[in-house]
This record gives structure tokens, sequence and C-alpha cells, in this order.
């Protein structure tokens, strides 16, 4: 699936994922009223209009990525009827040819890793007969727990083909608290990302490993020793646009083959048409503002790397 | 719920949670051939047979303890129709007036743990409707992306009079790999420690607060250490039994009013029936096992307390 990631990647010319984190707020009024004409103020009304901004957004921006991110949390909020939306959405993202990266963070001790990694990536058995249950093509990691609880989801990938993107240093303005604690002359992260490079050389794709990391777009710094520490993993790039990051920051995220990071933009894309730049498209056609939010910050990297 | 959680724990004598971590491998044969001559050999089968498994152990134990803790991972290796039988899970153990842990491990960038808090222990707001999700009491929490992956818990717990545990020391083998690091002359997990300490004070029970810690049976020198650094979280302890903890490792995290620490045991209650010592009671009767475990759990941990 990294190869997959890769390809896609190069044919677009567009490291970009885009982040399908549907918060209510962000969806239009004319998907809500429909909705709830039909569900009521539901959960199960809830989550289709989750699902139907989503279809909406993929449809206008698909040909243009190589790839979605799903936030499980925001379907997790609306309960079962949202997770239903969450495996339409990962599923049509498939139908799309997109690879779906599962932002679930999820980390436990190793049997209970097992069945994360299995629910997620894997099949599970049931009696003679096997599933799959939700089926991404990569889930984010957290490593807190250590080797026991991110071996499982390496099995699993070596299995599958699948990836693992685990979090080496986060972009939230707190990251730095557990992080960022030097141990000797090294912080935290860089202890992770050794480990990450190590599992990362146990499943090799062609030139990246299945393994990959997440280190934010407002570290750039960070992203620069990173990028050396870890040349084989591909780095999720979460935290630009609305969290701060800029273009000019991702450059060191990359490695000299202008390939090796994929950088993430959710609120950005996928509430393009609130703001000033895209408000011309209006509500009704929000899939548009979030076609053109694409197609600007795909110059935006483009720019930055040309000038590296 | 901090408060209805210690009184139960006096009422019942017994600082006992029973882990709710259904393997389909763990549930009788008669059980796995009822439902799959319903349901057929589907993840509905399998959802089915482990909500079946849960609501015997449950209905055989109940009385005898103050809380359970279903592991999410274990039902959502089943997909949609697990967390399911998860729900359905919560809500009967609720109303057999248990307190529910949910074992989600979950922690992210601030947004996004917003969005789990109140999928899991708040409400979410649906137009002018207000639904209450999953709707455990208590929540694990994982702490590595710091204070803005884990207030949003705080101030679900505030307002809903919820609690969570967040993840301080593991009770796996590989643990140590990130949580034992040394930061100048104390490990990482200290420092987490001494976060969830303050992060505690700002939600007060009785004599408890809002916000505990999980530390593992595994490393009964480390509770001994974070009982004093953290006096007024409860310590939810995992990795009795099965993973090698033992009642008298436990006495360590326990406060001086014999209050303080909740020990949970899995594999060893829920299918007690497997082992040696509860064979007797056959699979059929497999409910009846598992309350034979528990009691005998119980008299451990009053052994090793009395003992102290």
């Amino acid at each position: 699936m990294i190869n997959k990631l890769v390809e896609k990647i190069q044919k677009t010319e567009a490291p970009i994922v885009v982040g399908l984190d549907p918060m209510l707020t962000y969806i239009p009024e004319h998907i809500k009223e429909k909705v709830f004409a039909e569900y009521g103020e539901t959960l199960e009304g809830a989550a289709e209009a989750v699902w139907l901004f989503n279809k909406e957004i993929v449809d206008h921006v698909y040909d243009l990525i190589p790839a979605v991110k799903p936030q499980i949390a925001m379907y997790e909020q609306f309960g079962v009827p949202g997770l239903v939306a969450f495996k339409k959405t990962v599923d049509y993202c498939k139908s799309k040819d997109l690879v779906v990266i599962g932002d679930i963070k999820r980390g436990d001790i190793g049997s209970t890793s097992a069945a994360y990694a299995i629910g997620h990536l894997g099949r599970v058995q049931v009696g003679s007969k096997e599933y799959v249950p939700f089926d991404e093509d990569f889930a984010t990691v957290n490593p807190y727990l250590g080797s026991d609880g991110v071996n499982p989801f390496i099995k699993v990938c070596q299995e599958e083909k699948k990836g693992i993107f685990v979090l080496v240093k986060t972009s939230n303005p707190s990251s730095g608290e557990f992080q960022d604690r030097r141990i000797g002359e090294r912080p935290l992260y860089e202890y992770v990302g050794e480990k990450v490079d190590e599992w990362g050389r146990q499943c090799m794709g062609e030139n990246y490993s299945y393994v990959g990391a997440v280190v934010g777009a407002t570290y750039p710094e960070v992203g620069k020793v990173m990028r050396k520490m870890m040349p084989k993993a591909y780095i999720l790039v979460p935290g630009y646009g609305a969290q701060g990051g800029q273009g000019r920051d991702l450059v060191h995220f990359f490695n000299e083959d202008g390939l090796g990071a994929i950088v993430n933009s959710s609120r950005g894309i996928i509430a393009a048409y609130k703001q000033d730049a895209y408000s011309r498209f209006g509500a009704e056609h929000f899939g548009e503002a979030s076609r053109a939010a694409v197609e600007a910050m795909k110059e935006d990297i483009q720019n930055a790397l040309r000038h590296k």
C-alpha cells in the first residue's frame, strides 16, 4: 500500500491528504435541513449529513489527490450511527481509488493492539469465515506503550501490505509536554523516531517502508531532524493551514527525491466555503470551494518544493 | 461518578473491576452454535455471541463487584456490529448499577479529543436535540499528546461528573521502552503522574479526584512511588492474574484508608471455566465459574490488604 501511495502522489503531483473530519458546524444548512426532514434531529440524521457532506467533497477532489484521512473521533462522537458513516466513507473513498488513512491513534497492550489492527487493517475470523471490518489502508498508531503495542500492527501490515503512521511529534501546542522531554541530550520524540526507523526496516515497500511517522507541520525544525533519522519512513504531516503550518515550513519533511512526506489539511479544505477566499462559491457549492482549496494547497506546496 | 465508584467498592468490599474483553475463543461452543445457527458466521453473529457471553457473566457477578471495564478493541475488531454489542454491554451493565469504565485509550489534539470525550462520556448536540452516544462512566485516556489532549476529557468530566484514568505506567512488558526513559533523575511516567495529580485537583469528588491513573500490577515498585505522588487519584491496576500480577503485589497501590485502587482482571474471570481450578463448572456453567473466580480474587486481595 505504501507503493500505491507513492505512485499516486507522483501521478497527482500532490503530496496532499484531505482530512475528512466533519463537524456538524461545517456542514451547510441545505444538507442538514434535508436529512433532518427525513431522519429527524437524530444520531442517524447527523451521521447521514456527515456522509453526504463527505461524498460531495470526495466527488469534487478525488482526481486531484492521492489520499484521504478520516478522523474516526468525528464519527465516534455520533455513536454507532457515526461509525456506520465512517465505514461508508472508507468504502466510498476506496471505490474512488483513494488511499484511506484511518486516523484512529490506537495503541494498547499486545493482544488488544492485535484486535485494533485486525479491526482496522486486517481480517477477523468468525467460525470458518473471514471479514474485513473497517478495512482502511493505513492507520495512525500511538507509541506510548512501546513495541508490544506497535508490533501487532506491523504483523498485520506485513500480511496485508498495509501501513501505519506512528505518532512521533504531534502538531498540537502542548505536544512538547512529554514528547520534548530530554533524555540525556535528546528529546523523547527522537527515541520514538529511532524505533520507527527500526520497525520500518522490517517491512519495506519498494523505496519506503509500510511504517511511517506523524510529525506536525507546526514544528518544521523537528521535521528536519526526523527526516534524516527515518529516511525510509513516509511522514504524515498534520497541522497545515488551520493549525498554522505553511508551505515553506514543509520542505524539511521531504527527501531529496521530492518524496517522503504527505501533508494533511482538514478544515482548510472541507470547510473552505466558509473562508473569505472561497466564499464566492457559496454554501450550495461547497464541493467546488474544496476543490479550489486543494488546488491552492497543491500550488503552495509545489512552490515551496521548487524553491527548496 | 468517582464518589459512586468509591461507595460501591466500600459496599462490595471488592476493589475489583471485571474486564469484559471477550475473544471468540473464550466463548463456549454452545453459545456460538446457537448464534451462528441464527445469524450465520457473520460479524453480526460474532457480536451477538459476545453480547450473550457478557450478559451471562454480568448476571453472575454484578452483585459482587463495583465496576466492569469493557475493552473497546475487542468489539471494534468486529466492525460496526461489534460496536453495537459494546453499546448494549455498556447499557446493560449500567442497568445493573455497575460503574462502567470504557477502556478506550483515546487521546488526540484538542478538538479531536473533545469529540472522543463527547462520544464516550458526554452529550452530542444534533440540531436542537442532545444525545449520549456511548455513555460510559469513565474512560481511559492516552497522555502522549500532553494537556491539550487531556483537557477536553476533563471539561466533560466536570460537566457530567464522570471520570478518566490516564495511562501512566502500563502493564505490558515493553511499557518501559518510552515510559521508563530517564529525564534527569526521574522516569517519564513520573512526569505524567505529576500531571495527573495536577489535572486531578481541578475536579475533585469527595475524597478522590475524577482524574485517575493506570499503573500496571506488574510493576508494584512503581505503584509504591506513584501512590504517594498522586494521593487523590484512583489507580486502575491492570495486569492481575493472566498477566502475572498477584495479590501481594497490589498492596502498594492502596492508600492508608484502604481505598485508592481498583484492580482489573479480564481473562482470569471471564474465561475462568477454561482454567483447571474452575473446570468443574463446565462450559455450560461458565457464568458460575466466573463468579467463583471473582470470589477468589476478592479473597486474595482482601488477604493481602489485611497483611499490609
